[in-house]
C-alpha cells in the first residue's frame, strides 16, 4: 500500500521502530503460553494418553525460544512508542498462533497448514475448524483447542480496552478510559484494570461451567464449553457442536453466556464497583439486544409459519442468532436447511458483531450506531442545510476524529472482505462459500454458508491456499484491520 | 423512518410542501412522454403492425392526464423550494415509469407487474428484462424499450448535473457548478446547460449508431443499440444481447460508447468549449479507467490460463467488465460459466459504477475515491496523530460537508441492498439470486448472477412480490437513495 498525497506538516518520521521491546514482550508471552500447555499435558497423562509428550515437547520448545528471546532483548531502557505498540500487538498474535499450533503439528496426520489454521482460529476466537472426529479425540487435544480460545478471549478484551483505544484504531479512541469517564478512571492503575478484567472473565467462565454441569453436561464438556462460550469462540468437543446436547436448558445457558461474553467488560467492572445499572444504560448494549431481538423474532415467525412448534422455534432462532451476532459460532441446528430467508439473514448477521471491549468480533455495534447517527444527520441536513446536528453517543459528544476513523474502518472492512472473497474464489470456491468464508473469517464468527463450510460443514476440505487466506483474514479481523494494515505501509518503515 | 435525537436550532420546518408545482411539472413531462410514444406508433404503423393502436391510445391517455394536471395546477406564482424539488424528482420517475408501462399493458399477455418492471427498468437504464422472444417482437415495442432507456438516460444526466448537487444528495454538492469551477459557470444559463447536455448526448448517440451500422448491424438494430449503449441501459433487440453479433468490431464499438456514456457529461461540454484535456485530467475519469483496466487484466489472465485464444480473452474480458462497471448490462457471453473467480469479480463490480454526472448508476467512482482518501488519511493519522491531512479531490479542497454526505450514502446503500436481498430471499429466491438481484437493481446494472437472473437468464420467472421489490430498488438506486428516503421521514411532512 502506498500513501497518496503529501500531508502538510508531516514532519520527519523518527528512526526505525525498535525491535528489542517486541522480542521481549513476545518472549514473555511465549513462556506464559508454554506454561498453559502443561495443563493439557497433565490431563492427557492422567488419561493414560501418549499425547502428553507432544504438549511437553511443545511447551519446552516455546519456553526455550521465549526465554532466549526475552533475555537477548532485555535492556533496562525500553523505548515503546506508537509504532512499537502496533508491532508488538501484531507480532504477539502471529507468533502465539504459530507456537499454539505446535501440539497439533506434533500429532500424526495433521499438516502444518491445518495446525496453524486451527490454532489461529482458536486464538482469534473464530471457531472455524478443520478437525473432524472430535468426539473420539484425546482429552488433552480438545482441552488445548478450548484453552486457545479462552486465552485468546481474555487477550482480546485486554487489547480492546487497554491498547487499541490508545492507538485510535477504528474509532476505538471513543472508549479511552479518560474520555468515556472523565471524572475518574475506572480503576487506578493499568495493572489493576487488567487484573479486574481477568477476574470478571474467570468468574463468568466458572459460572457458565457450573450452569452447564448442572444442566447435564459432563465436567469435561462443561469446562471446555464454558471456555469457548465466554470467549465467543465456538469450538466444541463434539462434531455436532451444541446440537449434540438435546436439553433445551443447555441451549439457553449458552445463549446467556454467549451474550455475556460479547458485552463491554468495562461495564461489568463498573457494575461490581456499585454502578449496578451501567450495563443497562449503555447505548451499545441496548443496540446489541435490539439487533438480536429483531433478527430472532423474524426467524421465529418464519419457522413458526413453517409449522415448527413455537417453543422450539423460539429457542432455535434465539440460539443461532445469538451465536452468530456474538461471533461465537456454535450451531444448535443446521440453519442452512431452514429455507431461503434464514440463509440470507445469517449472512447479514455475520457482518454485525457484538460490543466493543468484549470477546466478540466483526464490525461491532458501536460502529453501526455511529453510521446510523451519520445517516440520520444527513437526512436532517437535506431538509435543513444549516442545521447543527448533535453528534452524541452514550450521552457524550462524539469528537470529530471518531467519525473518519469509523468510516475508514468500515471501508477497509468491506474492501478486505471483498478481496479475500475474490481470492477464495480464485482457489475454486463457489460464490457463497467464498463470500461467507471471507465474512466469517474476518468477523471471527466461525461457520460460513453453503455445503462445504456451512453450520453442519467443516473447513477441512478447502485447498491449502484458501486456508492461508482465511488465516490471514482471521488475523486481520481480530486486530481490527488497521493494526496490521498500518504496518504494511511504506511510511511505517521509512527512517 | 424516525429521526432520532433533537437537533439544535432545528427551528420550525415551514408549512406542508406545495403540490401545485409537482403536479404541473409532472403534467408537462407526461405530455412530452406522450409525444415520444408517437414514434413507435409510426414505426409499427409503417410496418403494418396492429400494435400502433396501443401506442396511440397510451399517448392519448398520457397527454390527457398530463394536460389536465398541468392546467389544473397552473398558477403564475409557483413556490419551488427544497422539499418540492425532492417531491418533483421522485414523482417524475414514478409517474413516468407507470405511464411508460401503458404500451406494454395494452398488449396481450403482459401483466401489470411485468409492464411496470420493464418500464422502470427502462427509464432507470437498468436493463433487467422480463420479456423473452425479443427477436420476434414488433419493431414498435422494441423501439419503445430502447427509447425509455434513452429518455431515462438524458433525464439522469440532467438530474445529476443540475438538481442533485443543489440538493446535496450523497456528496454530489462536490459537483455544484460554482464550486468545481469558481471563476465562471460552464454555461451562462440553466437552459443552455440542459441544451448542451442534450446536444452532446444526441451527437454521441448518432456517432454510436453510425459506427454500429458501419460494423454490420441493420439500421434498426444500430439505432436501438446506440440508444441503449449511450444511456448505459443495456436493453437489446435480441434475447442473446450482444452475443447475437459475432463481429468483434461491434463489441469494441460498444465498449467505447458504454465508457463514453459513463463519463461526466460536463467534461464533454468543457472539451467542446476548448478545454480539450478536461476529460483526461479528471481524477474521477482516471479512476474509472484504472478500475476497468485492473478488472479486465485479471479476467484476461484467468481466461488465458483456461486456454482461451488471447484476442478473444481480451475482448470478452474488456467487454463484460465495461458493461458491468458502466452499469449497462449487455452480455457478449455467459460469464457465469467462466469459473469461480469471474463470478465473484462480477458480483463486486456490480457495486462500483461509473462517474457521477453520467448515465451510469451504482456507488460511482468519486465516492469510492473519497473513501480511499479517508482510509489513507486514517493510516497516516495512526502514525502521526497530529497530522493535518490534505483532503483534496481533483485538485481542490474537499469541504467538510462532503465526507459525512458520502459516508451516509454508502451506509444507506449497503443497508438498502441488504434489506432488499433479505426481502427477495423471503420470496424464496436463493442467496446468490437475492444478493445479486438486489445489487443489480439498486446499481441499475441489469443482469444478476445464478441460474435465474444471470447474464444468460431473465427476470420473467420471479414471483410478483420479488419484481416489485426490484422495481423499488431500481427507483431508489436511480434517485441516489436519499432523494426518496428523505420523503419517507416524518420530519419531511411535519407542518
Amino acid at each position: 500500500m502506498e500513501f497518496g498525497g503529501r500531508p502538510f506538516a508531516a514532519g520527519r518520521i523518527a528512526d526505525m521502530p525498535s525491535f528489542r521491546p517486541i522480542l521481549f514482550v513476545v518472549g514473555i508471552l511465549l513462556v506464559v503460553l508454554a506454561g498453559t500447555m502443561l495443563v493439557p499435558a497433565v490431563v492427557d497423562w492422567a488419561a493414560h494418553n501418549e499425547d502428553w509428550r507432544s504438549f511437553v515437547i511443545a511447551a519446552g520448545f516455546a519456553a526455550g525460544v521465549g526465554t532466549s528471546g526475552a533475555i537477548a532483548a532485555w535492556t533496562p531502557h525500553f523505548q515503546i512508542r506508537v509504532r512499537e505498540t502496533f508491532l508488538i500487538t501484531t507480532a504477539s498474535w502471529v507468533v502465539l498462533a504459530l507456537f499454539g499450533a505446535l501440539p497439533f503439528v506434533l500429532r500424526e496426520h495433521i499438516g502444518f497448514t491445518d495446525a496453524v489454521f486451527e490454532s489461529m482460529s482458536g486464538l482469534t476466537t473464530t471457531g472455524s475448524t478443520v478437525f473432524t472426529g472430535l468426539d473420539n479425540m484425546p482429552p488433552g487435544l480438545l482441552l488445548w483447542r478450548s484453552m486457545l480460545q479462552w486465552i485468546g478471549g481474555v487477550g482480546i478484551v485486554v487489547m480492546a480496552i487497554m491498547i487499541l483505544p490508545l492507538l485510535s484504531v477504528g474509532g476505538m479512541q471513543l472508549f479511552r478510559a479518560e474520555s468515556s469517564d472523565r471524572s475518574e478512571k475506572i480503576v487506578a492503575h493499568p495493572f489493576y484494570l487488567a487484573a479486574s478484567i481477568g477476574a470478571v472473565y474467570l468468574v463468568l467462565t466458572a459460572a457458565c461451567a457450573l450452569a452447564y454441569a448442572l444442566a447435564g453436561m459432563t465436567f469435561f464438556d462443561a469446562v471446555n464449553h464454558a471456555m469457548t462460550t465466554l470467549s465467543t469462540g465456538g469450538y466444541s468437543t463434539h462434531d455436532a457442536s451444541l446440537s449434540f446436547f438435546d436439553q433445551p436448558s443447555i441451549h439457553w445457558i449458552a445463549i446467556v453466556f454467549m451474550a455475556a461474553g460479547s458485552l463491554p467488560f468495562v461495564l461489568y467492572i463498573k457494575s461490581v464497583k456499585g454502578d449496578w445499572l451501567a450495563l443497562f444504560r449503555d447505548q451499545q448494549v441496548r443496540g446489541f439486544f435490539s439487533m438480536v431481538s429483531v433478527a430472532a423474532i423474524c426467524l421465529t415467525i418464519w419457522l413458526y409459519l413453517k409449522h415448527w412448534p413455537l417453543l422450539s422455534a423460539v429457542r432455535q432462532a434465539v440460539f443461532n442468532v445469538t451465536s452468530i451476532v456474538t461471533t461465537t459460532g456454535y450451531a444448535s441446528d443446521d440453519y442452512s436447511t431452514w429455507g431461503t430467508l434464514p440463509v440470507s439473514v445469517f449472512l447479514m448477521l455475520t457482518f454485525l458483531g457484538g460490543c466493543t471491549g468484549s470477546t466478540a468480533g466483526a464490525i461491532k455495534v458501536f460502529r453501526l450506531q455511529i453510521m446510523l447517527l451519520m445517516t440520520r444527520e444527513q437526512l436532517w441536513r437535506l431538509l435543513l442545510p444549516r442545521i447543527i446536528y448533535p453528534r452524541r453517543y452514550n450521552g457524550e459528544r462524539v469528537s470529530d476524529d471518531i467519525i473518519p476513523s469509523v468510516v475508514a474502518f468500515l471501508a477497509a472492512y468491506i474492501v478486505v472482505t471483498a478481496v479475500i472473497a475474490v481470492g477464495l474464489s480464485a482457489f475454486g470456491l463457489d460464490l457463497i462459500t467464498a463470500i461467507s468464508g471471507a465474512a466469517t473469517a474476518i468477523g471471527n464468527v466461525g461457520p460460513g454458508l453453503g455445503r462445504i463450510i456451512g453450520p453442519a460443514g467443516n473447513f477441512a476440505s478447502l485447498p491449502d491456499g484458501a486456508k492461508w487466506l482465511l488465516i490471514l483474514g482471521m488475523m486481520l479481523g481480530r486486530l481490527e484491520l488497521f493494526t496490521v494494515l498500518v504496518i504494511l505501509t511504506p511510511a511505517f518503515w521509512r527512517a
